[in-house]
């Protein structure tokens, strides 16, 4: 369960990498790294936060296999990819939503205190699109956008919620990521912009 | 006594950092997160390099609600922290010193050898700085800055002979924090500069 | 023998670094920082990935003196340094072939599967290089260059083939490393091109 949804999250953040870098003009191989940096940049910075060495998805084949099947169909078909309306925004809020609670379930499994598994959660979600960014020269999302982070530590916080109080972990993880995905959507469909300091 | 000197350079780091983030003109959250990054990321990457995990910063509120609270207090008074003549330099050099100092202490806790603990504790000294710098597209500070890095690794000398000599660590930690944050303010202030390579 | 070859890394991948902070105006000691950070970082993350803390290359004197001093002979003489021809790329793709093999042998060298040892030997070989071009604000070389990556993977790919086959470990790393050395210097001397998205 956990890894089917960890799986969906590497693919999507694997679209929304390597779309950024067929905009940016990178080749193909360029195009597969960055999409394999961006989908698996969280879940191996999570594994090194919480001292699993080597990292998880550095062991399985499905997480390698995925990013570059992933990266080679956007740069073949980037051009449907884009014309699915805010097609990157939206891959990017589904990715931050899984990444991030299922970040947090993993931390939580290690014993992990319940402010650190949210933590780790929310480093997690955002991880990725911020190698993705930082690689690409671009401030990146997660200090830009509108509630991009405080999306991420609200589903966290779901999470260590729900494992407080015994709840089932699937159903929890669901809901979790589907409050975060819909914060993010929300937040771009009506514009929602936090304030900017003023008087400079 | 390490706490309390960590927990001022966080203040101090997050600070600014939060001041960085309002001139880029990020809003209210982005501040909020670079500051998080700035006053973290050193101690973060001194965790993971000497193996404790998950990274003790994680696993306390003080170090989660101090630079928040910073931020949203540069956010709001920010043309009042910027008037402080150089004072985004001045918090710089502040929080070098006592990360310098504080990670080398940390790393020769943990029985690392005196050449470990001391790059350990000049890159938790300059690594947060870094991570700021990087996520706002500047050339770190580290690297165009005069004797920048060469104060922490003589803040972090200082901490190892103590070390070595047997003396009491608060005193000599404090003692080599003021002389990281004397010749970071020295060079400041009488524009010290290193030579650049010339022929080109 | 894994060491001295480590250390031949180490020493062009500092020369590498050095030059392009020469060319980047920085003063002597960025220099000295950009040349440790690039010889340095692709080991440290390997460690950190692996789980060896702290890191081994931050317990030798050699590791450390040897990007000091190369930093300092290339900030006097980098106009020869320079005319070498294509001397920065020439270095890099030493570098890259010497810690992409080595950097899987020593992943080997913990019981990591051979799918991980390949990947952390890849990770090796590019850190460093993604490093320098980060810090410098440039869009690193791996995601640039043709076929930068998949030469370590090829590298990493006959490493772990040896170590199946239970060939001896020394002729096997010395053959994967000429051959990521030749992909490389070939794809740079005959202009080898991947392709690029078309129809933006």
């Amino acid at each position: 369960m956990l890894v089917v949804l960890d799986l969906i999250g590497v693919a999507v953040f694997a679209a929304s990498g390597a779309l950024a870098a067929v905009h940016a003009r990178l080749d193909v191989f360029g195009v597969i790294v960055l999409a394999a940096v961006t989908a698996l940049g969280g879940g191996v910075v999570r594994d090194v936060l919480i001292g699993v060495t080597p990292p998880s998805t550095l062991r399985q084949w499905p997480y390698l296999l995925v990013p570059a099947v992933v990266a080679l169909l956007v740069f073949r078909w980037h051009p449907a990819v884009a014309r699915l309306r805010r097609g990157v925004q939206l891959l990017d809020a589904l990715g931050l939503a899984l990444f991030a609670t299922t970040g947090t379930v993993a931390a939580l499994g290690t014993g992990a205190p319940a402010v650190t598994a949210a933590l780790v959660g929310v480093i997690t979600g955002v991880g990725g699109g911020m190698l993705r960014d930082v690689l690409l020269n671009e401030v990146p999302t997660v200090l830009r956008r509108e509630i991009y982070a405080l999306a991420a530590a609200g589903g966290a916080a779901v999470v260590v919620a729900g494992h407080r109080l015994g709840l089932p972990s699937g159903p929890v993880t669901l809901a979790a990521a589907a409050l975060v995905a819909t914060v993010r959507v929300l937040a771009l469909w009506r514009h929602w912009n936090a304030p900017v300091a003023g008087h400079l």
